[in-house]
């Protein structure tokens, strides 16, 4: 395994990021914990082992199990095994189970040791860097969570070979949008040129893909590990959208394609608020389209009241209003309210503008 | 309401610590804090307003509450409100309320604004400074929390004046515990001379003592936050033995009365391992007695096997093997492994060493 990146975090804590060059690389890598760790699957992961190791905990797949009783069993099972906070958690899965392993590893005793090894693009891309852990609650996702950053992120490419497409291009929804957060345009022309490659999964082009989707993440987290100044925010470009739209439709669609769809919606906004010009929308409109996303989709007048309801419960409200990440220009994102009428013209399908 | 004292924490964050001068003072200074606020009571403490605010939530009393259960109304009370993280979560109560309030607060979208107002003197000494969050879970004390620091305490000694003396005391225990943490003797003077003002609850008397015994646990929590470096662990001095005991006697003693024990037997255990002299085991003793606590308690031959596997399941964990905080000398806490035969010598009733 080789360290690709450290992030450094607050209180001098850091976060390493390991790439194994394929499965022995992230075996033996693994195995060098020792035996104080309590691993957790789900049934998915779980088969990409030929034996499993003794302190486990394999949980159903699926985001319906990202909730409180999954997390519970989790922390009795790590109990059971008589963990302490020098156990090391590790996650070995996608984002369901490495948001959950790592609030479990958070509400352990308050803190146990943390690693994560996403077998999912989405999770690799996304939730593994920069310590949001979280279960769905009450109909509302991630709405239980700490802020829980792991000392290792371990990523082999290779574990990424039996996941579904649907799954994949979930991951890729991500990866676009951090295109879009970064003022260099060379992962946009990267994501533009290598299309096939990426598409069939060659290893090594994806290696450089993952890893400069996180350089594009790291930068927004170091400069704001809690989110509470407003730069980290910035990275749920196209997410307020997205959530509401993933309520909605009661998780059946992927949260990645939800992200495709809320960032093409945002930097539509952007566009009709002359917050950014034309070219921009374009862009984005041709490569989300180029990789197979459904652009033109609205909600139906019928849905729209509850997608409308939904959006409004977002987490990044304060005095009451939901405040969306807009871009200025490719990298330059910013945080604003919007009034109804652009929310509507943006995602409702009666209200749909022709450009 | 007079700020006292601020704690440096980590990330530029700060907990102020407020003395409402009485219940009209600390009334007006809470209201200041706006609408958003979202109350937790007891029914203890619920009892001290003649009409509570509308966004708010009434736990049962008692230990036997501070579990999953009453975190999870806490959790959907707030969101049924339409909480969000710009939302302060006040928690009005005894150790049990504040505790669960902020762990609901650290946990509700990943965090929200927090006061505590300890309405027990154990809460206004130990639970409320420091950002330990918990509930009891499986039969294990604070098994599950987080470190979530309140942004503002605010104590007004009027809210002792209905805490019954076995509360009143179990407080005391703690602020004991605190003389001996640091090397200025007067904390232990002022306690040894105002026994009886102490006792009959005179309001200044007791705001000297609450604010000097958080002065001690200040200089702790500052220096080691999330006690990760060994130095806030000092303030578990005597809390090994106290929580085994508690443990085993299933809560039905009070904390702070098992913690003075317990801060006797770590004495004790510090005094026959050579580690202080007989006068500071001597001092214990003596101060100890003198607010009544039952000095000479040892557990008997039968509890003795359940007392110390609980012993064992202590949280101070490293490699297997539980550490205890011992003294030294006054302010000179070390942390330690014992062996049995020290364990039984200070804590089993036919073990007991006759000084």
């Amino acid at each position: 395994m080789e360290k690709k990146m450290s992030l450094s975090l607050s209180e001098g804590k850091t976060s390493d990021v390991y790439f194994a060059k394929d499965i022995k690389d992230l075996s033996t890598g693994l195995s060098s914990y020792g035996d104080n760790v309590f691993w957790v699957f789900d049934t998915n992961s779980a088969r990409l082992f030929s034996s499993l190791p003794e302190k486990r905990i394999v949980i159903d797949s699926g985001e319906t199990n990202k909730n409180l009783k999954s997390l519970e069993k989790i922390i009795e099972r790590a109990l059971s095994f008589g963990s302490a906070r020098d156990t090391r958690f590790l996650a070995f899965g996608g984002g369901v189970i490495c948001d959950m392993t790592a609030l479990a590893s958070s509400l352990y005793m308050r803190g146990t040791r943390l690693t994560l090894v996403p077998t999912t693009l989405l999770c690799m891309v996304d939730a593994t860097l920069g310590g949001k852990t979280a279960i769905d609650y009450l109909g509302a996702k991630n709405l239980v969570g700490t802020f829980y950053p792991a000392e290792d992120i371990v990523i082999s490419i290779d574990t990424l070979r039996t996941l579904p497409d649907k799954e994949f291009k979930s991951g890729l929804g991500e990866v676009i949008k951090h295109a879009f957060l970064t003022e260099d345009p060379s992962l946009l022309s990267f994501l533009h040129e290598n299309r096939e490659k990426i598409l069939k999964r060659d290893k090594e082009t994806l290696n450089v893909m993952v890893e400069d989707s996180l350089l594009v993440k790291k930068k927004f987290i170091e400069a704001d590990p809690r989110e509470t100044k407003g730069i980290r925010s910035f990275l749920n470009l196209g997410h307020t959208f997205a959530h509401a739209l993933e309520s909605m439709a009661g998780y059946r669609i992927s949260h990645g394609e939800a992200v495709a769809w809320g960032l093409l919606r945002a930097i539509e906004a952007s566009y009709i608020t002359n917050l950014c010009n034309k070219d921009l929308y374009d862009l984005a409109y041709a490569i989300l389209k180029e990789y197979g996303y459904d652009v033109d989709y609205r909600v139906g007048r019928g849905d729209w009241i509850a997608y409308f309801e939904a959006l409004k419960k977002d987490k990044k409200k304060s005095n009451g209003s939901v405040k969306f990440v807009l871009l200025e220009s490719l990298g330059k994102p910013c945080l604003l309210p919007l009034e109804e009428k652009y929310i509507r013209a943006v995602t409702l399908e009666s209200a749909k503008i022709r450009f």
